[in-house]
Formats: structure tokens, C-alpha cells, sequence
């Protein structure tokens, strides 16, 4: 085998960067084929920060896009983050000039992708992101390569850690989401802004590009239907309990004769699941194929190590000279996105009604659900310390969504309802 | 992108064979590179026998040796099965001829992988196994591309759906070993002969080539400790579980200083471990990483879909002209495999003693565990009907293996021991 020494460009040094450069310091002819990686020149935005690994003899661009458009690299990686402005004019620079990119940013390849692919294929070059989505596990590999063999019917899992650790500590400890989330941005699971994670939009943008590698259509962050866990309430984590369940935030992509649907919701998952029991910070998935059948992945979605590992693979893929489509179709033949409307939806759902207790309250509210067609599957009244009225909570069998919104909406008028009834989906998995 | 044919030459017309055919059939442009695969011949041991899918538009072959030394394919695939005999022979001279070669076989590739690389590798020629360990599971693929960027410490699952079928059975339904195996080999869970898999050879097959993916050293199956689960006792699943713990057959391989140790045993794994829940013909892996921590995958095993599923994957990477070494290194970089001393293995373990009812006997066995410096995590005493003699049980803390023989023979001995104790190991994981 040759001895290629490939340089590698480096755009944004925070803990990614800082693991890759780490990794490839130690262990420049990790890849297998043989050939070398050697990072030759970073970008970031402060040059002066001190760091944990010593960058003075990389050649420094305070441009990313300068760096992308550098002779002096032969693969670019992007670690800047953000779906615009200098990420994807670095990323674009580089495809233009065939320079193969590794880039762990999924918003900006959820939002951008088609567009991306296009421009990769047209110059023939590798643009590869297994970084973006579950971290160290290669779940864009397995999509993108190993199931190519099967058509995949749906993907539904947990796929951003930090909401995960806030739902389970949530639980764990009965604190409230404000307490958790505070702590986890103490520990670093949470950045400063959370809404990216907590809003849902963080496992959206990953859910997307799953879609697009397992349907062959053009990822379509707009049209995923996206609920973050910020009004997600303690109550709810209980009561959910009691009748079996555990709430996480599911982002699932299923494929009908309709088209697509992409959507991240806290959703109620059966306590004796798999997708239940993946605590903490761990992300996990389930792919359903047509001939496969389920395939389960579970590992850490996150962190310096498991990312930086990602990172460093597609850079192996990138010596192999392989040639593929970004996504699991060619740019071109990337079926637009079709989504399914909402309200079409049929699934099992969570409702939590807070009343007045008096006679009756019981009666109207079932009665109210059935002239909406939602029958009821479980139903659970438990008086609860501090909450205000008396919690009535029923999962119902499977409905068609407008049918829930209708009684929902019904409810709330009730004379004994105190406040608009709380919907929570159950998951489909 | 291109269109060129590839045609395919497929040896061995088993469920595999059939459900690649009519994959095929259906979706020749399955590869996202845009090229096609045909099936224009094919070779397995009867022409004539009645057959799902239409053969008789293929070139036959009598011989799968012919069939792949013939100019008329492009990529052989090896579904005839064997360590040696016709499949070898077959593969070797695809090989030879530089003719990409994708193969289900996991005895010829554990048994003779390091030559066959170094063979592939010197015609520059793919050799690709994925439908060889776990079926439409593409753990092959994760240990040789996606974890490249990091150092692999251990992996360790369950890689045998016959044997994962047989002991779920034996403890959901109360049944002896025979009486299950004769129930698989009835719905086709288990072969006629099923030596390879109750005897834990196929398990330990599949570990050995995920040990030299890993660890980038040659597989030596020769080297790998192997008990299968025919002599798995219907008391010891009852007694393992009072104690917590569900049995089963747990293939691992694990690197350190002094080596490398592949193991396939009969094991206690915690009940509340996501490897004792994956019940039925569920294959399930651990894999960790320096870098990326734990890592788990769990999916169907066996069966056409899953498999030819794979195997269609592996044909798609083919038509992507990468090129890699066959295992995690280079065939001529691959580390000698050297074991470890399975002696000088440390772990915890389960022993079962029949003694009879009399005073004392508890305290000679634990003077002697004691004397061998096997100290006791937990322990139960429990009669059982028809059992001969009263059960002791005990699980020690971990133990170097080789005390633990020599408590064993000791124990043996005493005069209220009623037979050699049964030793069973604690999964690590």
C-alpha cells in the first residue's frame, strides 16, 4: 500500500477539534489503507485561547473560507458549526475546489443537503458527516452503506443526550425541568442557549438527515414537526409511570404511500422498551427495514472522544477514494420531500385533563371523547399533592390526530376543566 | 454517475441464495452509485431440485470453482459454505483471477481469513464477509470502516440466534435442552446436524473474525476457547435466575497486554442487562472503544432477508471500486495472534454443588473456596424436587480461573459431594 500523506485543514478548535487534532498527533496512519493524515492547518476563532493541544506549528487562518480554499490542505474539516454564514460558505468553497469535507455540522447538513450533494457530486467529491448524527455510533454509515441492500420503512429513537439526561434526572430526582437543565449546563451537557437542544430542533436536524439517507429524498428540516421537552412537567413524568410508560424524546421518520413524516416529540415509551431504559446522556435507534427486519443502536451521542472517532473515520473513508452519493440516492435523483399532513396522523396519545372533582367530571369528559371517535385504552384519576384540580389521565387507542385536537379543544370548555388538556403522543416503536 | 453491469456469479442456492436472487431480480440498480448488479450465473449442488426463484436464464455450473474462474462475472459470491473443500477452492481462485469476492462464510473466514487477505490484497481485490457475523447486522462493516478512528478494547454478544432460540425457550417453558433443540429443528431454527451451533463452533467462528477486525490481528479460530450450550443444565437456568441472573451464550474477545483471549461459554448476564432481554433468535453485541465507550447492536442474526441483505451491501461497496484491507490492517501488518493463557484468566463465576442434605457439608465447601482463595459474592441453598441431592449454589467474586479448577477438583472430593461441581462463568460486560 502507498504512503500518501494527506493534510488535513481543521475549521473550529473547540472540544471536537481539540480530540481530533489529539487523535491524528498520536495516530497519523490510523487508517487501515495505509495512507497518512496529518492536520497542517487550523482555523478558529480565537487564535490566542489557550488550548489543550499546541497548534504553533499549524499554519493558522482566522478564515475558515481561507483555509477551505487553501492549496496547502487535501481534506477539509468543518467543525465551525451553525447552517449558514462561514460554515457552509467554507463547506461550498472546498467542494468547488473538489476538496473533500468532513463536517459534523447537522443543521448544516439538514438544512442544506440537497444543495451540498449536488455540489459534491458534480465535482466527484466525498462529503461525509457521521459526526452529525449520533455521535461515535455510525448510524449515517449503516444508512448510507450497510443497509443499502433493504428499503427502510421508518427510524425511531433518542438522538440528542442532552434532553435525555434532563427527562431522566428529571425523573430520577422529581426536580423540574428549569432545576435539571440548570445543572446540566454546570456539568457542560447543556449549552449556555439550550434552545437548540431542548427546543427539539437539535434532534430534528438529526432526524432529517436520517430520513434523507433512508428514504432517498432531499432532507427537509422545514417540514419536520418538532415539540421540544422545555414544557414537558414532572406531573406528567409520573402520572406517565403510573400507566406504564417513561417520556423521552423520540425523533422518528416513517415512510408511507402519502411521503414522509419527520418529527421529534416528547413521547410516552413502554417502561420494559429498549428506547426506556437508554438513560443518561446515551442516544439510541431503531431502524425497520423490509427484509432486515429491526436493527437496535445505542451509544453515546456526544463528547470530545466518540465525535472526534467519527470524524477521524470519515477521513479514513475519504483515503479509500470511494466514490458515493452523500445520501442514499445520487443528488439528482433525491425525491422531493412529500410531507404528511399532521392532522392525518394516526397514533396512540397521552392526555392529562386537570378538573374541579365533582360528580360528572368523569362522564363529560368520556362522553366529549367519544362523539370526537377517541376511544379509551387506560385511564388513571389520582389526586395529587400541589396540583392544582385533580389530575384525569387516559391513553387513548390509536386516533386520528384531528380527531384528538377536536375533543381536546372540546374539553377545555367543559365547565369542571380547569386549563387546555395536556397531549402527549405515544410512541410508535 | 455511470450505468455498468456488473454481473454476478452466485455459488450456493441455499435461502441466502434464493432471497439475493430475487433481491436482484427486483432491484438491480439498488446500488446508490448508480451502477447495476445482475445474476448471470450460478453453480449450487442440484440443478433440477424445484426452486423459488427461476434459474433457468443463468448459466449453470456443476462446479463453483469453474463458476468463478468463468470471464463471465464480475464479482463471485460464495454461498456454498465450509471451512475448506469447493468453497475455499472457489474463493482462492476469484481471488487469483482479481475477481471481487463477497461471501456468508464465517468458518472459511475465521479458519483461513489472514491467507485469504493476504491473497486478496495482492490482486488488490475486495473480499468482503459482512453476511457472516450477526446477518443484516453490519457489524463487519462497523469494526472494519466506522471505528477506525478509535482503539477497540473488547466486544461481546450474542452471535448464535439457534443457541439465543434454545435457552429463551428452556426457560420460558420449563423444557430440557434435547426436547428444544428437537422443537428448533423443527420450525428450521436449528440444522439436522446441529454440532456447529449448539456446540458453540458458529458463535465462536463469527468472534474470531470480530476479534481480528478489532484487535488487527490474524483470526485464529484454532485459538478460541469454545463450550456450547448442550450440557446447559434446566436447574441451572432456574438457580441463576433466583440469583439474578438469565444464561447465555456469550461469545466475547478482549485485548491486553499479554494478548488476545476469544471466548464462546455458556454465561450468567445480570437480568436486567440489555444482552440477557434480547431474547429468541436475537443477536446482540457489545462493542467498546477508548475513544467512543460502549457501543451496542442488536438485530436479526439469521434468515434469508437479513442475510441476503447484507450480502446485497457488500456487492454495493464492490461496485464502489474502495479499497480496503480485508481486516482492520493490511494482510501483511496483521499482529500474530497470541492468546491468553485461559488460566490465567480472572472473572467471576457461578458454581453449582449436589451434596447431600448433612451438617457441615456448607462449611467444608466454603473452608475449601476459602483455602483456593475463591472468596463468595453471593449464595443460595434451595432443595429441588427430583434433583439428586440438595443444589448449592454460589457465585464467586472475580477469581483467577485457574483457583477456581483447583476449588473444583477439591470440592469434588469432599465425601458429601454427590458430583464434579458445575462451573458456569459471569459474563464481563
Amino acid at each position: 500500500m502507498t504512503n500518501k500523506t494527506w493534510r488535513v485543514g481543521v475549521a473550529g478548535l473547540g472540544t471536537v477539534g481539540g480530540g481530533l487534532l489529539q487523535f491524528l498527533a498520536e495516530r497519523p496512519g490510523f487508517a487501515p489503507a495505509g495512507d497518512l493524515a496529518v492536520v497542517t492547518a487550523v482555523s478558529a476563532r480565537s487564535k490566542s485561547r489557550p488550548r489543550t493541544v499546541d497548534i504553533s506549528n499549524l499554519v493558522w487562518f482566522d478564515d475558515p473560507v481561507a483555509l477551505a480554499a487553501s492549496p496547502e490542505i487535501d481534506i477539509f474539516v468543518e467543525l465551525v458549526g451553525g447552517s449558514d454564514g462561514p460554515a457552509k460558505a467554507a463547506v461550498e468553497t472546498a467542494l468547488k475546489a473538489g476538496k473533500p469535507v468532513v463536517t459534523a455540522n447537522k443543521a448544516l447538513i439538514a438544512e442544506h443537503g440537497a444543495e451540498l450533494a449536488a455540489l459534491a457530486e458534480a465535482t466527484n467529491t466525498p462529503l461525509l458527516f457521521e459526526a452529525a448524527v449520533m455521535g461515535g455510533v455510525p448510524a449515517v454509515k449503516m444508512m448510507r452503506e450497510a443497509l443499502v441492500g433493504d428499503d427502510i420503512i421508518s427510524v425511531a429513537g433518542i438522538l440528542n443526550g442532552t434532553c435525555n439526561f434532563i427527562l431522566s434526572e428529571m425523573e430520577k430526582t422529581g426536580r423540574s425541568f428549569a432545576d435539571v437543565l440548570r445543572e446540566a449546563q454546570g456539568l457542560g451537557y447543556a449549552e449556555a442557549d439550550p434552545t437548540m437542544d431542548v427546543g427539539g430542533f437539535d434532534a430534528g436536524h438529526k432526524v432529517s438527515i436520517l430520513a434523507a439517507l433512508a428514504f432517498g429524498c432531499a432532507p427537509n428540516f422545514a417540514a419536520a414537526e418538532i415539540e421540544g421537552i422545555s414544557e414537558v412537567d414532572l406531573l406528567d413524568i409520573k402520572l406517565a409511570k403510573d400507566l406504564g410508560y417513561r417520556i423521552k424524546l423520540i425523533a422518528g421518520a416513517a415512510k408511507s404511500e402519502d411521503g414522509v413524516a419527520v418529527k421529534v416529540h416528547p413521547s410516552l415509551v413502554p417502561l420494559d422498551h429498549p428506547l426506556a431504559q437508554a438513560g443518561g446522556a446515551l442516544n439510541a435507534l431503531f431502524i425497520e427495514g423490509k427484509r432486515i427486519g429491526r436493527i437496535f443502536l445505542q451509544g453515546p451521542g456526544a463528547g470530545a472522544g466518540p465525535t472526534a472517532a467519527a470524524v477521524a473515520a470519515d477521513i479514513a473513508d475519504v483515503m479509500t477514494k470511494a466514490v458515493r452519493p452523500v445520501f442514499q440516492a445520487p443528488a439528482g435523483d433525491l425525491k422531493p420531500f412529500v410531507s404528511i399532513d399532521p392532522s392525518k396522523a394516526v397514533g396512540k396519545a397521552y392526555l392529562r385533563v386537570m378538573v374541579q372533582d365533582q360528580p360528572g367530571v368523569i362522564a363529560a369528559i368520556s362522553e366529549t371523547l367519544a362523539e370526537c371517535g377517541v376511544s379509551i385504552d387506560s385511564f388513571l384519576q389520582k389526586p395529587v399533592e400541589g396540583a392544582g384540580g385533580v389530575p384525569i389521565v387516559l391513553v387513548t387507542h390509536a386516533t386520528p390526530e384531528s380527531n384528538l385536537l377536536d375533543a381536546i379543544s372540546r374539553i377545555e370548555k367543559l365547565q369542571t376543566v380547569l386549563e387546555r388538556p395536556r397531549l402527549l403522543r405515544v410512541a410508535r416503536i
